[in-house]
């Protein structure tokens, strides 16, 4: 599980490397398909990521959830990153398999109450942001720039 | 992680049956960013998961690798995600923790000898797919049609 995250965690850092040599125009852009503009889309990782295991750490949320204009830099959204990094990284780093099938109850947007294993939760934050990069290296070749590589081999997370 | 291969598979299959709705010249167009059309990215997914997790069941190759041309279209991709499941859903199924740093020896592009932990490349594989589904989803939306979720919750994938 962990070495996903780590994969993730080291990808986003990457785009945010790769949006200092985009034009602020293009990065704000809203384009066809995800969830807005290529920054958006990185504020929306984040957000999800952070909101998701804050709700397994048993968190309070503030009362307003982040907007995004706050946010809408690169060093901004890399700050806002590194914020929410640091409240959810000792919960990945502390994961066992115990903790697999703990349920986490949820409202959803209907009001509705779901409730999810903490092991399905993990699983789902982590193909939500593998999803939405491989959404951002559309973008990036129809902006004529070289994507990120998505390959996990070759990053030296398996170290030896 | 077999939870997150078989999630992939579900996905992969909803993405078939997507592809049932669209005209083939929608399916066979050339677009931006990704390996090539819709179906041909489709087919690398198979492809790349089947070559990967056969190398690590020490399967000998046939001597020509599959040609995409031979697949173009959705039933032949159907039944040839099938065939390529068979061969290694077994691995997949028996995968344990003491797999995870047996060491895989790969000749690369360059015809340079590589070495990979094969927790490595079972996340690769895994991300890989993830990776091209996201792609998929902008150019569903480029074609107006509704792409399949990306949700990993709500699948069933972890019914109690």
């Amino acid at each position: 599980m962990l070495k996903l995250f780590e994969y993730n965690w080291q990808v986003r850092k990457d785009w945010l490397d790769w949006c200092d040599s985009v034009a602020e125009d293009e990065l704000l852009k809203i384009r066809t398909g995800g969830p807005g503009s290529i920054l958006y889309t990185l504020f929306h990782i984040v957000d999800v990521e952070y909101g998701w295991i804050s709700m397994m750490q048993g968190k309070t949320f503030p009362p307003m959830p982040p907007s995004f204009k706050d946010y809408a830099s690169v060093q901004k959204l890399r700050d806002y990153s590194a914020s929410c990094h640091e409240g959810i990284a000792p919960f990945v780093y502390g994961w066992n398999s115990g903790m697999e099938s703990l349920i986490l109850d949820d409202q959803n947007e209907s009001g509705e109450l779901e409730q999810f294993q903490y092991g399905e939760v993990m699983r789902h934050v982590l193909a939500h942001e593998i999803h939405h990069i491989g959404q951002l290296s559309i973008w990036s070749r129809e902006i004529g720039k070289q994507p990120v590589t998505a390959n996990l081999i070759r990053r030296g997370l398996f170290d030896r």
